[in-house]
């Protein structure tokens, strides 16, 4: 913030007769627009952050929200450091370490930044599925190996240049790359580490509503606001016509799916339930979003429409699958990133002139590629540190067990508290 | 997000020493430049959906939360399809049909998607004004109606080329066309469905302060945020220094208004009630905000200040007013939208040179058609499926009565939630 | 938001052939983007006054949210119109004045608007500090003085071309002219105004933790996204390659020292307190961010990472050394903002190339300054107006004491609320 840098505005005011620099501002111009723009669109990402966080902490009780947020800081603080030391490498080839890297358009570090909150996106979307009950060091270490080496070797098949992209695979933003992995991944958590307690009694599902709506409305929102970043970023060049037009249009398709995943599950929580349902609603808006991600560049106008709408009602039915299979996920994230996920990736097929076959057997290796590495490594945590707190602490909430604070104070409290959170 | 599209640029280069391949690249980047402003200025506009909604939500009470994000999702998932739909074509003409719509600076999706989220911000001003009492689904009657017919009418006047625009009327950003629109609408809305039960007993005013003040606080500052995507973005043109010049203006103009309202507000609310109230003091940011955006290009520094401070002072005495007249509007949007909102339009003939007597007739002519097309149109819901929840579920909550659903639960009741939702 | 401005587009595509007006044309898309990435990157800043009150908010009782939200708007208020009127011209000279004035590459109100929300930001700093004790009034005095004086004389040391920066001083975007200037400040009021009731009792620190989690979660998110524009617009200039590698290198190294300084701070609290602790992790976001904010462009990479760790493992340190001093700064301000920024100036010189003892010198100046010029204001208050609310208006809350209104209203209280909000 010192003064500014003016010699290269006044080296092109100073070359303005001459052809060829000329071309070389141009380029140079080009070249400073798509960095900035692909910055921009990572902070976009960025959002989904506390979205992610907010979602999940609203629909959770209020015992486990520090929990909750504590586990989105370190996914997104793991995912900086290990994803640059080790996952860009993994997933880009080792020519690409990140050191001296340079990317065609941009920096290096731009182009690294931009997929390191792709990488963190992949793994915060366990953290909701899992919450309630699993250790807090435990999900750290699959936090660090989600982010270090499932996700980057998973993501090498297809954005690395590898088996799926020599298919002929299309995922332009990562229906599967990322949502379906990380659903899936969730699956896997969520198996290995058991539904809560007194979640399922006899042959009978106890409703355990969230214990903070506007915290949950507040989060899709951010959400949707992120995924323009997530989605219109990914079209990684911006300083052309034809990119452009392109952005333009993964824009809006983004926007066309989301309002027609919200508007499908609200209206068919509206009929079957006889109430447009307020959770149902947050989890279309995500499948709406998902469903287009694999496509949003392809899959035009009432195709987004009914492409997202599809999302909708399959987030819908999902949901209700998985709580009658006794599948314990607090926030639907298995069927709004894991579901969804699928059936964007396939609707590339269906609307976007992809080859279907191909959709499909991707999307069902990264499915189950990504669970069955999730699984794994859960249930390698099981049998060494632990997976699960015990019931006592399950029950006194994950915030005093395992924080030893207490995520709320109301005024009485106050006076004379009996919750203390260490180091306040 | 696969491999970067490298041809534009590496053309670039190639080209470089054609000056008038040149030219075409740098139009290009022009337009890759407007294009890309332009969406992140949607987005910033975006930010002002959950502002809206936390506004709403904090100054409601608890019982009305999932109702008041519900119907903020659902407007602007209505808008997202209605306006591209229908109401574009009407508010541009029919040539400016979505489908093949070019604009000439930026891709027609990005125009649109832009023009998309004011047609929703016009519709949610609504939505708080007649919070707690009206049905969910009569509501959202109204919003498709809105975006999809009045709201595209009403701006054809002016910016589709209507009587208004060729009477030489100006409103850069919509004081008029958006806000009193809005504001209007919300005062039919408010007509028709009345007070909220107890509010006016006998000759007197019961306060039903909202619960939840961080909300509404966070929520105001998301609109604050989202304001200069608002009346930045209404420049519509990026690339070129006089363009530079004019939306670095509307910005400095848009923060000094909106300071200068809530400094008003403040100190107005602190002389008459001895202390500095906080609703008013959020309502005078909004007001300021409002009073700026007919004239953010045109009226500079002192007269931004003077513009936004006279918005802060009109808010609170508007407020005041409605409530001496058993207007019950619980977020004070009339106030706000409506009545900052004719300010707004005038405060442009007064300070930034345009005909008084054009702008006077152009705010009225937005307020009267607003508020006499929704009255209309509320007053026939009221007559066929009716518009206002019964006593009984008015006071029990719109978030139970209407979606089945706690907006919050705490940590006892989480234990034996005695409220259940659908769909959890 | 009227018809687009065409005219400048069709000028380009027809000077085309012209390579003097080409020149002029690349000349003209690079003041556009300095313009509008600058803007963007005020507007990313911005996101910093909801980070702060919000964090502010949620690590205080219920009882002070509308005063630390009330703290904050009009902190933001004031800056917007004193810091124009006065402060600018302190900071840069009186030939900048804001009247008429242009800068370089941009607008000249694109430059103050992004210079005044930096100005905000090191007011906003002291208003958590002092929470919970001081009156409004008092505070604002501060805010007028501090970001019309006190900040604009101290900045003009370094980046008004003053002592420090014929030194040879570095600090890119504020370790010290922002965060160590706004945290010793703070130091500063809270000497001034003394602990909180019952905080230190005897040789024994009573916990105050604060009653909302959720919303210091949100808040430090919000503070981290801010910070991306607070240190990426600080490069001043966006449109060249060197500057498009700066920033992405700016955007990169910031993220490494906050995920690092929440890494160092969770895991000594975690090694310490046998629990992670989630206010000690926010602390760490925080102080890895202001570790780094001095030197972004120059510390890189693993270095980042370093600076950003120490920096979180000095935030713990410090506060805990704090509390053993009975300063009582209930949100850690003093060490997230002081104590880092002190080291963060210094790591430019340890890990940037920047003469040490300089370092030293500069931020010691800033620190002392801040300190003394603060004290001085907060005693002369305290000797004229008063400065401390009495000991019953603290016990009650300063929302209903300083504003008449409760932060908070619950179901049971909504039907019959015995805390009525003046101007509800």
């Amino acid at each position: 913030m010192r003064s500014p840098k003016v010699i290269p505005t006044l080296l092109l005011t100073l070359m303005s007769g001459l052809a060829v620099a000329q071309g070389e501002s141009v380029a140079e111009l080009a070249y400073a627009l798509d960095t900035f723009a692909l910055l921009m669109c990572a902070v976009l990402v960025i959002h989904m952050k506390p979205g992610f966080a907010l979602l999940e902490a609203g629909l959770h009780g209020s015992k486990n929200v520090i929990n909750i947020f504590m586990k989105n800081y370190a996914t997104f603080a793991i995912a900086g450091i290990a994803f640059w030391a080790v996952g860009f490498s993994i997933m880009y080839g080792s020519s690409l370490f990140i050191s001296g890297y340079e990317a065609d358009l941009y920096p290096g570090a731009a182009d690294f930044f931009f997929q390191m909150v792709f990488a963190a996106t992949a793994a915060t979307i366990v953290s909701g599925a899992i919450g309630g009950r699993m250790k807090f060091g435990a999900y750290l270490v699959f936090a660090v190996v989600m982010t270090a080496v499932i996700y980057p070797f998973l993501g090498s098949w297809h954005w690395g240049g590898g088996w799926l992209e020599a298919l002929g695979f299309y995922d332009f933003a990562g229906s599967s790359v990322v949502h379906a992995v990380g659903g899936f991944a969730a699956l896997g958590g969520v198996l290995a580490v058991g539904p809560r307690l007194g979640r399922y009694i006899g042959g009978r599902v106890k409703a355990m509503p969230g214990h903070n709506m506007p915290l949950a409305g507040l989060g899709v929102f951010l959400l949707w606001i992120g995924w323009f970043g997530f989605n219109g970023g990914s079209q990684l060049a911006f300083s052309s016509v034809a990119d452009a037009q392109a952005i333009a249009t993964v824009f809006l398709n983004t926007n066309f799916a989301a309002a027609a995943g919200a508007a499908a599950a609200l209206l068919l929580s509206w009929g079957v339930y006889r109430k447009p349902d307020f959770s149902m609603t947050l989890n279309g808006v995500i499948a709406g979003l998902v469903s287009i991600t694999a496509g949003p560049d392809v899959i035009n106008g009432i195709w987004a429409i009914v492409a997202g709408a599809i999302g909708g009602v399959l987030v819908f039915g999902s949901i209700l699958l998985l709580d009658r299979l006794k599948i314990d996920d607090p926030v639907g994230a298995i069927s709004a990133h894991g579901t969804a996920g699928i059936w964007g990736t396939i609707a590339v097929g269906v609307f976007g002139g992809a080859n279907i076959g191909v959709q499909v057997i991707g999307t069902l290796a990264y499915s189950l590629a990504a669970f069955a590495g999730s699984y794994a490594l859960f249930m390698a945590l099981k049998a060494t540190i632990g997976l699960r707190v015990d019931a006592k602490e399950e029950v006194t909430g994950l915030d005093v067990a395992e924080h030893g604070a207490a995520g709320y104070l109301n005024a009485d409290s106050l006076n004379d508290p009996v919750l203390v959170g260490a180091g306040d």
